[in-house]
């Protein structure tokens, strides 16, 4: 039986037109960016066309786009500078953040370099807007808000207008892991309340081990890693430069083909929910499934029984790629910090199916099948 | 006329036979090692086994292996730890380490987290041992000792075992940068007095955005970018996969390569050396340069005069790579920071040359009659 991956919230194929992209700088163009000679400045000049990019697509000026190993070190950069550089003493979060969020806040804390709250969530697992504007208006200091767009377990999109609103109000700074929207919606950061949000690029059909940070203009922070001048003094480090490259070309095709592929994996998500509650009793969904929500990410529970606690496990032997939560933290037998925030129901067991623009009908038709026969 | 690439010290070519081994987790095997699935798991055996194999080659345990983004981030990592996490409130370095390391210790010492002390130097810029015991002894704190294994301008190979010796003496934390030497020279880990060292992929024929910090497993330390669980919690972020795989294949092709290239490039730099000396009246070298030295690195000094100014200049538009210092902070018009520590001659001009197995004789042949033709 074919491989079904239905894990896309987890990481994605490498797009082969991305890979097309990044291969003359695994080959002929190896010189290293910050080489003054012409050979390092042909790397230097797709480095800086690939921030152009970057920059055009999101709507945001090259100098706000710094490129990084990473979603979770951008989210790392972000907060901490947040702290030590802009003068937050006290950070908003909420349980449901994605731990690269979640165990750098705590750390902040812990080293007493910051107080630490955490935003009431609604029962559909948004955001509560009315605490967060209690707990900015109780603050005695200035505050970090970090929240994330999009969450990567349950798909629930945070209003980030109105969340950056809020914090304007407060002089509050806003960070926000955009790690499950950028490229997956438009974005038009000029015209968005916000001084952080992070990218990664394996998450949109890019590489792995290269991400994205934006740093409005109106904030000025210090490096996080420290050493060379690269990325303008922001990120030290000889660039990944096929990660960068392969990075922008991701971005474009996502961008390019946003309508298509959106309306398509939607599509798909929405035949997952109504051929799983046509065919398996007392299926739920966790999360805002059809209001605010990821089009790639569908959160399923089922009723608990023996069979249902094995049933990724027995995906997996039917070579169904799905998950528990996010993959970050699999390892763990604690389960998902973020279903037991939003849903904390013993006599369930929630899967996450999340879906990319390779996947089909026909697959979703086999594991609803399949789950039929192993619930 | 065809390039010629001396600047081997910023960065290599990518091996053929590396990229190879990359390619099927750009293609087929995209899983996320930290899913659970089999899928998921075939990229965690290909993590594990590159550590394994990394290990092995270093002669360290695999537990001592930490996959990072670059050598950057594996140094800003071990200085943070030491001081954060270790207990070392006064960190001794010296005036010729790499801005990865100096830029660092300057945050912490700015942050009052650190004391610093700067190591003398010899005139062959050397590491003065006697002034490094002199300091520790001094110490009324624990110490970090941060000396790098080989200078990656003027060459200059440290005693690691006599540093790591003296550190011991004193209960002192030793950190060595050994971006320049692991993938050129043999390591024995296990035997040798250090606690942290450094790798860089793309500086032995592997790929850009990938490094590994070894850590003693006499110490433990938290992680530097927070997050998931990957790296067994001690390096947060969806781990660069192919850029692991690569990072191991380079290390055993360079491993097992080691006695037939060292022979070749070495015989390169001196070849060189007597070229320069036969045709380029007034021509020195910097650093200990037929002493213990990288045998990639050649550092020449010549004459100031108008046209030596000029010499990069000239030698990029003839095609040929070199470089005036570190790629890393090339940008910068202050010149080398290594240079004036060890030989701060306003009459001279300096000029790094460094080879691979890829350069030839005649290429040097070709650089040294276009030098004479310039200078």
């Amino acid at each position: 039986m074919n491989r079904i991956y239905f894990d896309n919230a987890a990481t994605t194929s490498l797009d082969a037109a991305v890979l097309d992209s990044m291969m003359p700088y695994f080959t002929t163009h190896f010189g290293n960016p910050s080489s003054i000679y012409s050979y390092g400045r042909e790397s230097r000049l797709a480095i800086e066309n690939a921030r152009k990019t970057v920059a055009k697509l999101l709507n945001a000026h090259p100098a706000e786009i710094f490129f990084t190993s990473g979603g979770t070190e951008s989210s790392n950069t972000a907060i901490t500078a947040a702290v030590r550089d802009l003068g937050c003493k006290h950070i908003i979060t909420s349980a449901i953040e994605h731990h690269a969020t979640l165990h750098t806040v705590e750390h902040l804390r812990h080293a007493n370099e910051a107080a630490l709250s955490y935003v009431k969530l609604l029962p559909d697992g948004h955001i509560d807007l009315e605490d967060l504007e209690r707990l900015l208006a109780e603050s005695k200091e200035k505050s970090l808000v970090t929240l994330m767009h999009a969450n990567n377990e349950i798909g629930n999109i945070l209003d980030i207008h109105a969340v950056g609103n809020t914090c304007k109000k407060f002089s509050a700074i806003f960070h926000s892991d955009t790690v499950q929207t950028v490229g997956h919606f438009p974005f038009d950061l000029r015209n968005t309340p916000v001084h952080f949000i992070t990218g990664a690029g394996h998450k949109f059909h890019g590489p792995k081990g290269v991400g994205m940070l934006y740093v409005n203009e109106n904030v000025k922070i210090k490096p996080f890693v420290h050493g060379g001048s690269q990325e303008r003094n922001m990120r030290a480090g000889t660039e990944n430069l096929y990660g960068i490259v392969g990075f922008a070309k991701a971005l474009e095709l996502a961008t390019a083909n946003y309508e298509t592929e959106s309306a398509y994996i939607k599509d798909l998500k929405l035949y997952m929910i109504e051929q799983l509650q046509k065919n398996i009793q007392q299926v739920a969904f966790n999360g805002d499934v059809l209001g605010n929500s990821l089009y790639t990410v569908l959160n399923v529970s089922f009723p608990k029984t023996e069979k249902s606690e094995m049933i990724l496990f027995n995906l997996d032997i039917n070579n169904i790629c799905a998950s528990g939560g996010s993959a970050c933290t699999s390892g763990a037998d604690t389960g998902s910090h973020v279903i037991r925030a939003v849903n904390n129901d013993p006599n369930q067991v929630a899967v996450r199916f999340s879906f990319s623009k390779y996947n089909t009908k026909a697959e979703i038709d086999t594991v609803v099948g399949k789950l039929k026969e192993l619930i």
